[in-house]
Protein backbone atom coordinates (compact mmCIF):
# COMPACT_ATOMS: atom_id res chain seq x y z
CA UNK A 1 0.00 0.00 0.00
CA UNK A 2 3.08 2.50 0.75
CA UNK A 3 5.05 2.98 -2.44
CA UNK A 4 9.03 1.79 -2.10
CA UNK A 5 11.23 4.59 -0.61
CA UNK A 6 13.27 3.84 -3.66
CA UNK A 7 10.80 4.60 -5.90
CA UNK A 8 9.04 7.46 -4.19
CA UNK A 9 12.24 9.02 -4.25
CA UNK A 10 12.74 8.24 -7.94
CA UNK A 11 9.31 9.83 -8.51
CA UNK A 12 10.00 12.80 -6.70
CA UNK A 13 13.13 13.40 -8.82
CA UNK A 14 11.62 12.37 -11.95
CA UNK A 15 7.80 12.97 -12.57
CA UNK A 16 6.99 15.62 -15.00
CA UNK A 17 3.54 17.45 -13.15
CA UNK A 18 2.44 18.04 -9.33
CA UNK A 19 -0.85 19.70 -8.79
CA UNK A 20 0.02 23.20 -5.96
CA UNK A 21 -2.89 23.03 -3.40
CA UNK A 22 -2.50 26.68 -1.61
CA UNK A 23 -4.97 28.76 0.68
CA UNK A 24 -7.19 31.19 -0.36
CA UNK A 25 -7.61 34.55 1.60
CA UNK A 26 -11.17 33.19 2.61
CA UNK A 27 -9.69 30.15 3.79
CA UNK A 28 -10.72 27.86 0.64
CA UNK A 29 -8.64 25.32 -1.05
CA UNK A 30 -7.31 26.81 -4.54
CA UNK A 31 -5.41 23.59 -7.06
CA UNK A 32 -3.02 24.31 -10.18
CA UNK A 33 -0.93 22.31 -11.57
CA UNK A 34 2.47 22.49 -11.56
CA UNK A 35 6.41 21.74 -12.91
CA UNK A 36 8.81 21.53 -10.29
CA UNK A 37 12.27 20.32 -9.83
CA UNK A 38 14.14 19.17 -6.34
CA UNK A 39 17.35 20.00 -5.86
CA UNK A 40 18.84 20.93 -1.62
CA UNK A 41 15.94 18.75 -0.30
CA UNK A 42 13.10 20.99 -1.69
CA UNK A 43 10.63 20.81 -4.38
CA UNK A 44 10.99 24.18 -6.38
CA UNK A 45 8.59 25.56 -8.97
CA UNK A 46 8.97 28.57 -11.54
CA UNK A 47 6.26 31.11 -12.48
CA UNK A 48 7.55 30.74 -15.84
CA UNK A 49 6.89 31.66 -19.39
CA UNK A 50 3.51 29.70 -20.37
CA UNK A 51 0.95 31.48 -20.79
CA UNK A 52 -0.89 32.78 -17.47
CA UNK A 53 -3.77 35.03 -16.30
CA UNK A 54 -3.17 38.58 -16.07
CA UNK A 55 -1.83 39.54 -12.59
CA UNK A 56 -0.21 38.49 -9.68
CA UNK A 57 -0.95 34.26 -9.93
CA UNK A 58 -2.80 32.78 -6.96
CA UNK A 59 -0.55 30.79 -5.77
CA UNK A 60 2.27 33.63 -5.04
CA UNK A 61 -0.60 36.09 -2.98
CA UNK A 62 -2.00 32.45 -1.20
CA UNK A 63 1.48 31.61 -0.44
CA UNK A 64 2.42 34.58 0.72
CA UNK A 65 -0.27 35.38 3.42
CA UNK A 66 -0.02 31.15 4.25
CA UNK A 67 2.99 29.21 3.89
CA UNK A 68 0.90 25.94 4.05
CA UNK A 69 0.81 24.19 1.04
CA UNK A 70 0.05 20.24 -0.50
CA UNK A 71 1.69 18.92 -3.52
CA UNK A 72 0.22 15.65 -5.04
CA UNK A 73 2.36 13.32 -7.53
CA UNK A 74 -0.06 10.46 -9.15
CA UNK A 75 -0.63 8.00 -11.84
CA UNK A 76 -4.04 7.49 -13.34
CA UNK A 77 -4.18 4.45 -15.08
CA UNK A 78 -7.18 3.07 -16.96
CA UNK A 79 -5.89 -0.32 -15.16
CA UNK A 80 -6.44 0.27 -11.34
CA UNK A 81 -4.08 -1.87 -10.42
CA UNK A 82 -1.31 0.44 -11.78
CA UNK A 83 -2.78 3.76 -9.50
CA UNK A 84 0.04 5.62 -6.97
CA UNK A 85 0.31 8.64 -5.25
CA UNK A 86 2.86 10.58 -3.45
CA UNK A 87 1.03 13.67 -1.13
CA UNK A 88 3.56 16.02 0.02
CA UNK A 89 2.88 18.77 2.79
CA UNK A 90 4.67 21.55 3.60
CA UNK A 91 6.02 25.07 3.65
CA UNK A 92 6.33 27.18 0.68
CA UNK A 93 8.19 30.28 0.56
CA UNK A 94 9.12 32.65 -2.78
CA UNK A 95 12.77 33.31 -3.58
CA UNK A 96 13.87 35.35 -6.63
CA UNK A 97 16.73 33.55 -7.34
CA UNK A 98 18.49 29.77 -6.38
CA UNK A 99 21.24 28.52 -8.75
CA UNK A 100 20.95 25.10 -8.17
CA UNK A 101 16.99 25.24 -8.39
CA UNK A 102 16.94 26.77 -11.70
CA UNK A 103 19.59 24.65 -13.10
CA UNK A 104 17.75 21.04 -11.91
CA UNK A 105 14.76 23.03 -13.72
CA UNK A 106 16.64 23.43 -16.63
CA UNK A 107 17.49 20.01 -17.00
CA UNK A 108 14.60 18.18 -16.48
CA UNK A 109 12.74 20.28 -18.59
CA UNK A 110 13.95 21.09 -22.00
CA UNK A 111 10.84 22.77 -22.81
CA UNK A 112 12.65 26.01 -21.03
CA UNK A 113 15.04 25.99 -24.30
CA UNK A 114 11.79 27.40 -26.39
CA UNK A 115 9.72 28.51 -23.32
CA UNK A 116 11.33 31.47 -20.78
CA UNK A 117 11.79 30.05 -17.02
CA UNK A 118 10.20 33.57 -16.03
CA UNK A 119 7.42 35.31 -17.08
CA UNK A 120 8.89 38.19 -15.75
CA UNK A 121 11.00 39.32 -12.85
CA UNK A 122 12.69 35.67 -11.65
CA UNK A 123 10.25 34.26 -8.86
CA UNK A 124 10.30 30.47 -7.82
CA UNK A 125 8.10 28.96 -5.00
CA UNK A 126 10.38 26.87 -2.84
CA UNK A 127 8.61 24.06 -1.04
CA UNK A 128 9.92 22.58 2.18
CA UNK A 129 8.65 18.70 2.86
CA UNK A 130 7.85 18.60 6.44
CA UNK A 131 5.83 15.20 5.53
CA UNK A 132 5.33 12.80 2.41
CA UNK A 133 2.69 9.91 2.19
CA UNK A 134 2.56 7.50 -0.58
CA UNK A 135 0.03 5.12 -1.92
CA UNK A 136 -0.23 2.46 -4.17
CA UNK A 137 -3.00 0.46 -5.32
CA UNK A 138 -1.15 -2.75 -5.45
CA UNK A 139 2.02 -5.00 -3.83
CA UNK A 140 5.66 -4.09 -5.65
CA UNK B 1 -6.50 31.03 -22.72
CA UNK B 2 -10.17 29.90 -21.57
CA UNK B 3 -11.60 26.52 -22.78
CA UNK B 4 -14.13 26.37 -24.83
CA UNK B 5 -17.59 26.05 -23.09
CA UNK B 6 -18.03 22.49 -25.71
CA UNK B 7 -15.16 21.50 -24.40
CA UNK B 8 -14.94 21.92 -20.96
CA UNK B 9 -18.55 19.96 -20.56
CA UNK B 10 -16.88 17.01 -22.72
CA UNK B 11 -14.69 16.75 -20.38
CA UNK B 12 -16.23 17.44 -17.31
CA UNK B 13 -18.43 14.50 -18.60
CA UNK B 14 -15.57 12.27 -19.73
CA UNK B 15 -12.16 13.13 -18.28
CA UNK B 16 -11.22 9.85 -16.12
CA UNK B 17 -9.69 11.51 -12.51
CA UNK B 18 -9.61 14.64 -11.03
CA UNK B 19 -7.44 15.74 -7.79
CA UNK B 20 -9.91 16.95 -4.76
CA UNK B 21 -8.53 19.47 -2.64
CA UNK B 22 -10.70 19.56 1.21
CA UNK B 23 -9.57 21.57 4.18
CA UNK B 24 -7.87 19.03 6.96
CA UNK B 25 -8.65 19.78 11.09
CA UNK B 26 -5.64 22.32 11.13
CA UNK B 27 -6.97 24.65 8.26
CA UNK B 28 -4.26 23.14 5.97
CA UNK B 29 -5.33 21.77 1.98
CA UNK B 30 -5.49 18.07 1.87
CA UNK B 31 -5.04 16.86 -1.56
CA UNK B 32 -6.07 13.09 -3.13
CA UNK B 33 -6.77 11.85 -6.31
CA UNK B 34 -10.64 10.50 -7.37
CA UNK B 35 -12.39 9.16 -9.94
CA UNK B 36 -15.97 11.29 -10.42
CA UNK B 37 -19.03 11.44 -12.78
CA UNK B 38 -21.06 14.17 -13.40
CA UNK B 39 -24.82 13.32 -12.91
CA UNK B 40 -27.78 16.01 -11.99
CA UNK B 41 -25.31 18.86 -12.42
CA UNK B 42 -23.59 17.55 -9.58
CA UNK B 43 -20.03 15.88 -9.89
CA UNK B 44 -20.08 12.82 -7.65
CA UNK B 45 -17.08 10.50 -6.02
CA UNK B 46 -17.44 7.08 -4.32
CA UNK B 47 -15.56 6.34 -1.69
CA UNK B 48 -14.98 2.58 -3.36
CA UNK B 49 -13.82 -0.67 -2.94
CA UNK B 50 -9.78 0.46 -4.43
CA UNK B 51 -7.48 -0.20 -1.31
CA UNK B 52 -7.56 2.54 1.68
CA UNK B 53 -5.59 3.83 4.01
CA UNK B 54 -7.37 2.09 7.06
CA UNK B 55 -10.19 4.04 8.98
CA UNK B 56 -12.39 7.11 7.90
CA UNK B 57 -10.90 8.72 4.83
CA UNK B 58 -9.38 12.10 5.39
CA UNK B 59 -11.72 13.37 2.82
CA UNK B 60 -14.98 12.49 4.15
CA UNK B 61 -13.84 13.88 7.80
CA UNK B 62 -12.67 17.10 6.02
CA UNK B 63 -15.88 17.34 4.09
CA UNK B 64 -17.75 16.43 7.38
CA UNK B 65 -16.18 19.58 9.18
CA UNK B 66 -16.30 22.47 6.37
CA UNK B 67 -17.88 21.89 3.09
CA UNK B 68 -15.33 24.09 0.91
CA UNK B 69 -13.79 22.34 -1.76
CA UNK B 70 -11.71 22.61 -5.07
CA UNK B 71 -11.57 19.57 -8.02
CA UNK B 72 -8.64 20.17 -10.78
CA UNK B 73 -9.02 18.05 -13.80
CA UNK B 74 -6.14 18.78 -15.93
CA UNK B 75 -3.66 17.77 -19.10
CA UNK B 76 0.02 17.68 -18.95
CA UNK B 77 2.01 16.38 -22.28
CA UNK B 78 5.23 17.05 -22.67
CA UNK B 79 4.42 19.44 -25.82
CA UNK B 80 3.53 22.38 -23.25
CA UNK B 81 1.19 23.49 -26.19
CA UNK B 82 -1.07 21.35 -25.11
CA UNK B 83 -1.66 21.93 -21.47
CA UNK B 84 -5.17 22.54 -20.03
CA UNK B 85 -7.04 22.54 -16.53
CA UNK B 86 -10.35 22.93 -15.08
CA UNK B 87 -10.76 24.23 -11.69
CA UNK B 88 -14.19 23.65 -10.07
CA UNK B 89 -14.64 25.37 -6.77
CA UNK B 90 -17.59 24.31 -4.75
CA UNK B 91 -19.08 22.77 -1.52
CA UNK B 92 -19.56 19.19 -0.83
CA UNK B 93 -21.12 16.69 1.28
CA UNK B 94 -21.80 12.95 2.07
CA UNK B 95 -24.84 11.01 0.45
CA UNK B 96 -25.55 7.46 0.84
CA UNK B 97 -27.51 6.99 -2.27
CA UNK B 98 -28.28 8.27 -5.31
CA UNK B 99 -29.39 6.44 -8.08
CA UNK B 100 -28.38 8.49 -11.07
CA UNK B 101 -24.69 9.36 -9.55
CA UNK B 102 -24.35 5.56 -9.16
CA UNK B 103 -25.63 5.03 -12.87
CA UNK B 104 -23.27 7.45 -13.79
CA UNK B 105 -20.47 5.77 -12.25
CA UNK B 106 -20.87 2.09 -13.17
CA UNK B 107 -21.11 3.40 -17.15
CA UNK B 108 -18.23 5.56 -16.95
CA UNK B 109 -15.59 3.26 -15.16
CA UNK B 110 -16.08 -0.26 -16.47
CA UNK B 111 -13.91 -1.32 -13.52
CA UNK B 112 -16.68 -1.00 -11.31
CA UNK B 113 -17.74 -4.53 -12.86
CA UNK B 114 -14.47 -6.18 -10.71
CA UNK B 115 -14.01 -3.13 -8.03
CA UNK B 116 -17.09 -2.76 -5.61
CA UNK B 117 -18.24 0.75 -5.87
CA UNK B 118 -18.55 1.09 -2.31
CA UNK B 119 -15.85 -0.10 0.13
CA UNK B 120 -18.32 -0.48 2.87
CA UNK B 121 -21.71 1.12 3.59
CA UNK B 122 -22.72 2.93 0.48
CA UNK B 123 -21.19 6.56 0.80
CA UNK B 124 -20.83 9.01 -2.34
CA UNK B 125 -19.14 12.67 -2.18
CA UNK B 126 -21.19 15.17 -3.80
CA UNK B 127 -19.53 18.56 -5.43
CA UNK B 128 -21.66 21.56 -6.73
CA UNK B 129 -19.74 23.38 -8.38
CA UNK B 130 -19.95 27.27 -7.41
CA UNK B 131 -17.55 28.53 -9.79
CA UNK B 132 -15.73 27.01 -12.89
CA UNK B 133 -12.33 28.51 -14.30
CA UNK B 134 -10.70 26.65 -17.19
CA UNK B 135 -7.24 27.67 -18.77
CA UNK B 136 -5.26 26.32 -21.71
CA UNK B 137 -2.14 27.00 -23.35
CA UNK B 138 -2.79 27.43 -26.88
CA UNK B 139 -5.77 28.90 -28.32
CA UNK B 140 -8.35 26.45 -29.82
Amino acid sequence: MRLPDAERERLLDGWPVARLATLAEDGRPHLVPIVFARAGGALWSPIDGKPKIPGTPARVRNIERDPRVALLLDHYDADWQQLWWIRVEGRASLCDTDTEAEAALRSKYPQYHEVPLFAGEPLLLRIDPERVLTWTSSSR
